[in-house]
């Protein structure tokens, strides 16, 4: 049997920054949508290139951001022992030339896709566990 | 470089059951959620046990189930292939004696946790993509 155990928040993005891919979480025409991407962490900011700049841009005259979860984890499916990851936070289009051009070249995406759009998703709400082995 | 190509229904389907673990993704207090859970696919239905129940009787009182994605995947970070699916579709507690018991016997959660609900996830939209390798 395994425990739940809450991990702190600089340990769940030292988590998050461990691995290079993770899940972006939001909605699409009212329906709860998912879809695995690479992404980098500096600092507060999750960065992500996508093409999901038409979902962003389809609430774009929506008060406020587009509020996204964004998720990763590992398992040992033998052992079921891991972690998972999750963070909150508005979603924004990176805009700002220079940042953009910056995160363009240090987040290559994985495949020929047209990915037109870097997203800087606020780390505001992060929570975490991990799963460790506990003597029955 | 790597190229996605889409996966049939019956693909998708085998898939998903040929890992012991998704995410559940779901709308909570308006915000997008998502958690990782282990599963097994019955048919037409993904089954999973959770503490989601608070979830979905949140949603009891409005018109209709509450409609979540479920998403697996699997990828060889080094070699930047793999296969993701996604399953949409309305989730309903499995209420029945018989059918929930035959369920906990099959799926033991790997957490010590309370796991109150067993929860049928119906396969209305399957969609999943591969990515393998291309001669750059």
């Amino acid at each position: 049997m395994t425990a739940m155990r809450a991990l702190s928040r600089d340990r769940c993005l030292a988590l998050l920054a461990s691995v290079p891919v993770g899940r972006v979480v939001f909605s699409l025409r009212a329906l709860p949508a998912i879809r695995p991407v690479n992404h980098l962490v500096d600092g507060n900011t999750i960065v992500i290139r996508s093409n999901l700049g038409g979902a962003l841009a389809s609430t774009a005259t929506q008060i406020g951001p587009l509020v996204v979860a964004y998720e990763a984890d590992t398992f040992d499916l033998a052992g079921h022992t891991g972690w998972t990851v999750v963070v909150t936070g508005a979603a924004r289009l990176i805009l700002d030339g220079e940042r953009q051009a910056r995160y363009e070249r240090l987040l290559q995406p994985w495949t020929d896709e047209p990915m037109n759009c870097v997203i800087g998703i606020d780390c505001d709400l992060v929570t975490g566990y991990e799963l460790v082995g506990v003597v029955a």
